[in-house]
């Protein structure tokens, strides 16, 4: 028997669950499904998508785990804190981060159950449009829904010539599950994906080098973060080759060769026991037989939406990394949100210029709004507060003083245009950016209000005094 | 030759520096004293206050140390990091505390050099008023200021009977400088430096026991936080009596032993090699010669003011933990600056129901806004959402689940009235939720604002989600 729903949300990831949670709660008949098992020992399909299974959650428990490796063995001495040399066991690492992610794609199934919605696992396919909606095969089954979400994601990037094994050539999946600590690694990538994964290996021991075919550095970030973190990370041991061209990648059972031409030309030859090729995602739109449901897609592969989601199909919507804007889990969740909301006939809204971007190095980087670049080639006129963590007490008293927060004001006005960030708790800190600039702030705005002391929220608010020449501890 | 300024602040603590430095900013000649030297090996007098010296700051350099010496201790084997078993060397830990204090105190002198504040050593005390202002002698010095601003701060209260040798039996002072883990550590009051010393030397095994006269714990503090932090204190190892009545407390030259009355009236021992006196602390008004200048106090001691920081004397104002309100630094900040602005014609302006509070426990906990239990005193209809961190993947990254946050929002408007927090990160993540309360955001205000995933400002994200009965991942 045919089984019917009023959504259908194709994809379990954040937001495909976050859309088929919400539904539900609107009192809509919803399931959502999902074919990935990921690292599943039994094969079933997995929720939680990339984020939870293969992206931002297990590589921040790696992050996590060596950031306290590396403290231990640099900064315990100088705290009174003795202990012998710490020594990592790769495989109890692997096996935490394991848990965590066990823990969580479980718990989805809890917030299905708790917010009735039903679970299918298998693939989703249209088959095509009926009276009240779509068919749809999940797996072998056959599904009619009136209104259908398309949250099927996106992958890495693999290039031509470069074969990902996920053993000695790794994209993300592999990355995260590297069994020992490679003498030297090769990271084909200066993103976020590579200065992450770069960071943990490079915290063990590893020796990082990255090679990025582009000249510059975090082109999306405000330019004084860009220069920051490739100083604090070059000083942390990583190294970067911008600007190069790959020439090959020989890939032998003990390691790889990677030869390049660097930015001035020259030919250079790269040795290394593993490569991770993170060099950007593509969206996830095979198998969803779309081209003959007649769904428009753009030249990059990604479905065409219009600012709430909707397809150029009646009653099909699409939202995350399949479609425009930043492929981060917090934008999928609340498209997740706005188009289930839409659909129950409400006001949903998501603002892409209002999605906080983090990057989980140490210091942790974050930021919000525009860029000083942005704004000067807008021909915005400024005003910028810049103050390090170095005057902070509680930056001091927990060994973190790199870093500062900069603060981007309107001249005219004095409304916050950007929030941009680099040091410890930075992906928290930016909460308060992001609040204020929603209920259009000021600079003076948050300068007037109280922050604990002592505490990093500290420096954003010296940031906004600094705007108007008036730091108080800096 | 009698100097002469246009506003002298008495005391260079936290309410006492930023007063001076706004006030130097605001164009004014000014000047700052202060008398006390601390911990100066050369004795001479130190900026920063009770805060920076003996208080906020050197807390937080030992509540980290201790707190990464039991995170090394316990979680590590579990994140597969391999070290032997931890040892505390605590004079290293002391003196990596101290350093944190002289680098943040030499830095408010560079900081009244930055701003042409003119700083003077001295106990500043009225001689009396002049054609334009006040004279104040500063040690002996005569001083003459238009305006004066008395920040003088507290100290802590020590009980009849017990006297304070800040070796064997502690005030703040003295329990930041112990010299080795005691076995028995006894603390008079369960306040927040009772419980943050408490965690320091319970964390490097101290036996600790807290005796608390009240039967009741944290009663400023929302009842759900009050509850939640003796259960998770209590798990940690801490020993609390409430509603205990002190007979005698008797110092020998190796420890104390503390005779008291339980809850129920029954005689009870408790012997210890040290005991910290942490219940509450005094406004130091001594040696201001204040009563002769016709100074109005209250019969707490406290200097009478308004809501502008004004004393009954013209030009003298007072703030701080010489005044009503929270004895705490950033309140005196506040403070600091609205004098400063309202002696520059500005409407200055300080929110006594604005001020964060924070305690440094693990996990920390923090508020603002009303507790629920108030809330309900004063009749107001609410709605409540309460999220742990459990259901947070990056408190799960962190090995950091426990606790909530607790948003209260005015049932009829919506308006949020208060937000209680108890989990890591606690201390910056209030600051967007007085954001918010600043602007009389809603409950629907916050859940609509993204939060960068994975971060623990999630938490609160899903909390304002679930005041509207709505949370997406709880």
């Amino acid at each position: 028997m045919t089984q019917s729903f009023e959504v259908l949300v194709i994809g379990g990831g954040p937001g495909g669950y976050v859309a088929a949670i919400r539904a539900a709660q609107l009192g809509f008949k919803t399931a959502c499904c999902e074919s990935n098992p990921y690292a599943d020992p039994r094969g079933e399909p997995r929720l939680g998508g990339t984020c939870l299974n293969v992206g931002c959650i297990p590589s921040k428990a790696l992050l996590h785990t060596t950031h306290l490796f590396e403290e231990a063995a640099h900064d315990f001495a100088g705290q009174g804190i003795q202990i012998g040399e710490p020594k990592i066991d790769v495989s109890r690492m692997l096996a935490r981060k394991a848990e965590i992610v066990n823990k969580l794609t479980t718990g989805i199934k809890g917030l299905f159950r708790k917010n009735k919605v039903t679970f299918l696992a298998g693939h989703g396919a249209f088959v095509g449009q009926t009276a009240n909606g779509w068919k749809v095969m999940v797996g072998k089954e056959e599904i009619e829904a009136g209104q259908i979400v398309i949250a099927t994601g996106s992958r890495a990037r693999h290039l031509p010539g470069i074969p990902v094994d996920n053993t000695i050539v790794c994209d993300n999946v592999g990355a995260l599950d590297i069994d020992a600590v490679p003498k030297k690694l090769a990271i084909l990538g200066a993103g976020v994906i590579g200065l992450e994964m770069g960071s943990v290996w490079r915290r063990l021991g590893a020796e990082v080098s990255i090679l990025e075919v582009s000249g510059s550095f975090l082109s999306a970030a405000d330019i004084d973060i860009a220069r920051e973190t490739q100083k604090i990370l070059t000083k942390q041991g990583l190294e970067f080759h911008f600007g190069v061209r790959i020439d090959a990648v020989k890939t032998g059972r003990k390691g790889v060769t990677v030869t390049y031409a660097d930015k001035d030309g020259k030919a250079n030859k790269l040795e290394a026991d593993r490569l991770i090729v993170s060099v950007g995602r593509v969206p996830n739109t095979e198998g969803l037989n779309a081209e003959n449901a007649g769904l428009k897609m753009n030249e990059r592969g990604q479905i065409e939406v219009d600012a709430h989601c909707r397809t150029n199909l009646p009653g099909v919507w699409a939202i995350g990394d399949v479609v425009r804007g930043p492929m981060l889990a917090h934008k999928a969740m609340e498209e997740g949100v706005m188009v289930a909301e839409c659909i129950a006939g409400q006001a949903g809204h998501c603002d892409l210029d209002m999605i906080p971007a983090v990057i989980y190095t140490t210091p942790e980087i974050a930021w919000i709004g525009k860029s000083e670049q942005q704004l000067r080639a807008e021909g915005v006129a400024c005003k910028v507060g810049k103050v390090p963590f170095m005057a902070n007490g509680r930056a001091l008293g927990i060994d973190a003083p790199e870093g500062f927060v900069k603060m981007i004001a309107d001249a005219r006005t004095d409304r916050i245009l950007g929030v941009h960030i680099i040091g410890v708790g930075a992906s928290d800190l930016i909460a308060e950016a992001v609040a204020v600039m929603e209920f259009a702030g000021a600079s003076e705005d948050l300068a007037r209000i109280c922050h604990a002391h002592p505490t990093l929220s500290e420096v954003l608010h010296e940031a906004a005094l600094a705007c108007d020449k008036r730091a108080l501890h800096f």
